[in-house]
């Protein structure tokens, strides 16, 4: 499998390490990826038809000048005309997320599909902004579109909605799908306050300088737009959701729901009707309440089995790096 | 897909009443089941090449002589020569396991291969038994042996490691994987004392008459064996395991685990080296400690993903009817 990679920060190169470290037993399993092709908006590009050597590109990964300049070599493509003209089988889209237009990577992935490649994304924005046209377009090149990593990062949600429970009617998914607040919650019933919370998280690297995106909510309900297409084909978008985050959320909040055995989180919640982003004081014996730290995850409501829950990390770059390798084996072995 | 079952209790009434209910929406997906054979040890068989009429058959599940004598059935056929003659594509086998043994399910499994048809079991004694010689006869007949009801009736289990965390290494796992000993201790957290939370699960039905299948964890260490062998391929048996139970927990022992901030839980554990089932005090935080009532849950611990709970349904007739119908999906997609 021949895979091109737009976007290479921490996610890409994760799958990068991965592919590197877990060759021979991939290999063994009857999968063989080889990476022609890395494109950056602010690194540039990077091609060979005959492919691309990994331990060299994750050492050039802060400067592409860095990669040694081999037979076959090309570079300083334009990225749409590279994903065009090269030779992969799969577009591997890792770059930044923009909830608001889902570009360029919308536009990429087009040009994947038009040029007969799959497509497997961890960038949100796409599917988010774009799905039906994405499925329709897929469908007409004959090939896959695949989002595993947009949700909790490796940790199967997708394909346990999409692929295990198959025959179940899904009525409804909540969870916990924003790791940063998860952690500031979490904190805070340790005895912090909210800001020493926060500001511990961005020490840690799980919140950004700029936090709003997670402590506001949006982050999740970036999420739950992605479950409401992939699991309901709503056409929900954030203007239809009720969002709010955990920025009112006080010490004493958290001290009262204790005294009541009951945990805050930030539940996001979708349902054919509708989705939400809400702190909510869940009871300690709901699955969602054990969920601690940076941890995710997500119940999904059905008809035959119940509630079925599944709790796995939501970020990292292996883990990240592993929710795109999971669409790439699926890809090879056609299901 | 022509189905011949073996063993016609709640659970092979639940997977009949889910092809009923949902015929028109699974046709829609791609499948179209036909149940041509239906064999009981006490009951007698049921066999019409051109297929039974589901309704019947559930409205004859105590008495095969109230089925219609329609055009074309046979009954009375011996079910070993019935498994070796029918016309279907799959044996599914759900009468009940044997741990000691695995018989006469073993021999119905191979009789299966033998003639060509894929087998599904919900039945754990010929996985537990002698699970390499069937992967091995599967494997010369080109067919596929599915388990997936086995552990956890339809909650995904095995599916989630052997598919959904393909290019993981599964390092561990661990779990609550019996329901009847999950609802004991439960109550006991509310105050019960053991002989009075085993009364109630024994007039809820979660618990035999005789309960020490469940009470000194042998349930739970068949499902260990069965984990060990798909997810290690260990030969370890019951033999080499720790097994204990929960009928030496008390009353202050709960007290006392609360007070701890801890719960009490029948925790079976599997590694490449070995298995045991155990009570242990488990702390909040750990996502087994959330899972209350007759609900089993597994925890994964991989090399990428870390730790991946699941937690689901661990019986019932649908839940499990639901997990023999998983697999029967998958080897009509051909996954």
């Amino acid at each position: 499998m021949k895979i091109a990679l737009v976007g290479f920060g921490v996610v890409g190169q994760g799958l990068l390490e991965i592919l590197r470290d877990k060759a021979a037993a991939l290999k063994a399993s009857g999968f063989e990826a080889t990476v022609v092709a890395v494109a950056t908006r602010s690194k540039g590009t990077l091609y060979n038809p005959q492919g691309l050597d990994i331990g060299q590109l994750l050492a050039a990964a802060g400067d592409f000048q860095q990669y040694p300049d081999t037979a076959g070599l090309e570079h300083g493509t334009d990225i749409l005309s590279l994903i065009k003209t090269c030779n992969a089988d799969v577009l591997v889209e890792c770059s930044n997320t923009d909830l608001q237009t889902g570009q360029p990577a919308i536009d990429y992935c087009y040009a994947a599909f038009d040029s007969g490649k799959h497509v497997v994304l961890a960038n949100k924005g796409p599917v988010a902004v774009a799905y039906r046209e994405l499925v329709a377009r897929a469908a007409q090149a004959g090939k896959q579109l695949r989002f595993e990593a947009t949700v909790m990062a490796g940790t199967p949600s997708i394909r346990l909605a999409m692929q295990a429970l198959q025959g179940c009617t899904i009525r409804e998914a909540r969870g916990i799908l924003n790791g940063t607040t998860n952690y500031i919650l979490t904190q805070m019933e340790g005895g912090m306050s909210y800001a020493e919370a926060l500001a511990q998280a961005q020490q840690l690297g799980y919140a950004e300088a700029d936090p709003a995106g997670d402590v506001e909510g949006w982050d999740a309900a970036g999420k739950v737009i992605i479950l409401a297409r992939a699991l309901f084909n709503s056409s929900i978008t954030f203007k239809d959701m009720d969002v709010k985050g955990i920025t009112a959320i006080t010490a004493d909040d958290v001290r009262e729901a204790a005294a009541a055995g009951e945990k805050w989180k930030l539940v996001a919640r979708v349902t054919p009707d509708g989705g939400s982003v809400q702190p909510l004081r869940v009871k300690l014996s709901n699955p969602l309440a054990a969920v601690s730290g940076a941890t995710n995850a997500i119940t999904y409501s059905t008809d035959l089995m119940g509630d079925v829950t599944l709790v796995g990390a939501g970020a990292g770059r292996l883990q990240t790096g592993f929710g795109l390798l999971s669409d790439l084996l699926d890809i090879n072995r056609g299901v």
